[in-house]
């Protein structure tokens, strides 16, 4: 745990970041690891690392994934004029939970937004996720809206 | 409204998309045009402007503007790598709700977004916006998540 470091997600993390997402009981996003959902998640890791507005980091111990989160700078003329930065795809290692990875990466998001001029963190829980709520709750976030999906 | 069309906003338009933010009675993000704010939102559009992932739509009868909102398209590896796009700052004018524009802007929202080859579109909504939340669920959105803010 003391040797816990955040970078920048790099293509041949690609496969320990979707086997976070599989282990994502709650998301339902039918996220999987194999030959045929592999070209997918590599055209969204170039386009990700592509993207100046997008950030996808990993929390790694030693050599092990153990974490990851994607960061999305939005420009935006409410608030006049504040950057925001949006959380998204926030995962722990299953058997890493509830030692203080989750916290030690919302810090680390928290750092690199104010270093980049940003006014405004935001994210989405789903609605079933308690837990997960709470945790945010405890890190100062607001549950002030409502978060609405529509699938096209 | 008949003559309602919908276009990527112009510089010259900016003022008139900050009226509308002035007339949001419950966002309470300080929003107003004058000589002091006038050059964050003026950086703000530059940035939104440069951005390929973000587009700032008016909606405009005649030469007035009447509707205006943000679309941020977010690459992401959730759901095997689907294409995301966020709705944000949403307004009508005041004296023209109630009229049938948001829905209109809403569905030129999914046209854009289909265009573009999103799987999902997604917005947050103040807790406070009854009225919102029951518009967003007519057109087939699900409030399934908690939206979270934070202040930096």
């Amino acid at each position: 745990m003391s040797a816990l470091e955040f970078r920048e997600a790099r293509a041949e993390d690609l496969e320990a970041i979707i086997r976070l997402h599989e282990e994502d009981e709650l998301g339902a996003h039918g996220d999987v690891w194999s030959p045929e959902t592999r070209p997918a998640y590599e055209a969204a890791f170039a386009a990700i690392a592509k993207s100046p507005e997008n950030m996808l980091f990993v929390a790694v111990d030693g050599d092990e994934v153990v974490g990851t989160f994607q960061l999305t700078f939005i420009p935006n003329l409410t608030g006049r004029g504040a950057l925001r930065v949006k959380v998204e795809s926030v995962k722990v290692k299953a058997a890493r939970r509830s030692g203080g990875i989750g916290a030690r990466m919302m810090a680390h998001v928290e750092s690199v937004a104010r270093a980049r001029g940003a006014a405004m963190l935001e994210l989405t829980s789903n609605k079933t996720r308690k837990d997960a709520h709470r945790f945010y709750e405890r890190l100062g976030f607001s549950r002030s809206h409502e978060g609405f999906k529509k699938r096209l």
